[in-house]
């Protein structure tokens, strides 16, 4: 290793803000060095809880995170939230919600936050989230908060690296029920309630009771399900105890094995769909690629055999002809 | 090409349904011959219009999806409806919806609907669709309608495939226009504000127009804003008029080619994106992946450095240590 990537690491062990922002800018878009940089970290990960937490716009996710961040400084553990944010470069949201947040936290070096914005179209987000969670994780944070926006397959690809997944509802979603317990349900490991104070908390929970009844999990646990009022604090220790329990249910037999495990096969995956895409689209070159779709615009070409030439040349010099 | 391919792409091109399902299964499932069949349909594409409809749950998309199939049956022209519905097995969704729909119109064989739910972890959603849609493009459909629900990323990839994008909003999102204006509003050929004829229509076009105010597409297009009330068939001609409107727009100047180039290029990536994928994990073995994981997982591999060497030895013979 050499002498300024060990420097660059022993800084971020240190637990120095700037140099934690500078990993995870290097890591996130991938400037140079930045795959060293995580081959350097690796050996000191493993020892932060990693808790992903999602659900539908408005459901309050934001405001859990910031206090699920003061539950934990309480007991005197450090904090990092990665919070990824689906903006484009459009609204730029990304970028102002995490100043306001900052301004929150500011005084406290016990907590940082991190907005990721979407990745180009060669990354995935859910890799991009992952390599954050082990930066953060190398640093030294006892705990890293991932918090997205939405329930579609990316949110939760993203929360699925998690140790801990945390699906957040709110009482009277009505139709959006049912959109949400597709995929995502089988993915939480707890459930929390939020704005419980709010008429049809009951009804919601009985309807994740329901679908919960339809879902067996393989490791035998059932995701216990927590009201909270958030903006009030109102069972944030408790959504604290039951990310407690399901943890120390994991070290039961040998779960926790299974799960990392199973973690890692899926953001092996992962990493393999960017590295592989990244790696032909480099050897092709951004023009060659025009060229072969607008051959096929012009309907000149057949994409079907093209790919399947593309993909037999991988990692030779011979270039596939349309 | 073969007697019985040939025989199978004769029979899709004279319209039959049974042999457009059993087409449609083949390429969706990766079927023995998928990729013979795609290949052999290319040359019959690019005559249907290609349409990408999708909006947050409840903005009634599947309503003015059945509107618009019916305003085109008007016309006399043929439709294909791909609902891609991202349901997982756990609820399956997919299958129940579509078989309501197919009922209503299941006395008019001009209308062909078929649901899609999220494919596998290997493959993605919208070149599955993609590939669909080619399907009943092939088959000699005039209009395919590609309908998603969600805003995220995935249906952002789903239906910026087609010809031309429409998004549906209703009034009064409150929080939630945030979130859709990130990503999707770029994407939007055409806007649609549906259920009206409810409070704050105005001001759901106000906002719109306020985000398109900020954004500056590179055609020039200034994607018009549509108020329907779906469920009483009012503003569907209008629709109707502004997907021919943008469409002629498109054929003047070179712009309908150069959208078409574009497409391509990112079909191709998200076939690659695949391709590679597939490949690569089938010659690695499954038992070989969750070896790797293993190793990763009680830290005795560092998951990074092996990534690079898997990428390494792509269509050669060696295997990647750990």
């Amino acid at each position: 290793m050499n002498h300024l990537l060990q420097s660059q690491i022993n800084e971020l062990r240190s637990g120095d803000p700037r140099s934690l922002a500078r990993a995870l800018s290097i890591v996130e878009n991938h400037y140079p060095g930045w795959s060293d940089l995580l081959k350097g970290l690796f050996p000191f990960t493993g020892h932060a809880r990693v808790l992903g937490l999602t659900g539908p716009p408005g459901a309050g996710k934001s405001t859990i995170v910031d206090q699920l961040a003061r539950y934990y400084r309480q007991g005197n553990h450090t904090v990092g939230i990665i919070a990824v944010d689906p903006s484009s470069p459009y609204t730029g949201g990304a970028i102002l919600g995490d100043r306001i947040r900052m301004q929150e936290h500011s005084a406290d070096s016990g907590v940082y936050i991190r907005s990721m914005a979407t990745r180009g179209s060669l990354g995935g987000l859910a890799r991009a989230t992952a390599d954050a969670a082990t930066v953060l994780d190398a640093s030294g944070r006892d705990v890293v908060l991932i918090e997205t926006v939405g329930v579609g397959q990316d949110e939760v690809d993203v929360v699925r690296l998690a140790d801990v997944t945390v699906l957040i509802l709110v009482p009277g979603m009505g139709d959006d029920v049912q959109t949400i317990k597709a995929g995502i349900m089988e993915v939480a490991d707890i459930f929390v309630i939020n704005k419980s104070d709010r008429e049809g908390a009951d009804r919601t929970e009985r309807e994740i009771r329901a679908l919960q009844s339809l879902a067996m999990r393989s490791d035998g646990w059932i995701p216990p399900i927590v009201k909270t009022v958030a903006t009030e604090g109102k069972g944030i220790p408790e959504l604290g105890q039951s990310i407690d329990q399901y943890q120390a249910y994991l070290k039961t037999g040998n779960r926790i094995l299974q799960r990392k495990i199973q973690t890692w096969r899926d953001r092996l995956i992962e990493m393999l769909r960017d590295s592989l895409l990244e790696m032909t689209v480099a050897q092709l070159g951004e023009k060659r690629l025009s060229e072969y779709a607008a051959e096929i615009a012009a309907h000149k070409c057949d994409p079907y055999t093209l790919i399947e030439e593309i993909i037999r040349n991988v990692g030779r010099t011979r270039e596939a002809q349309c």
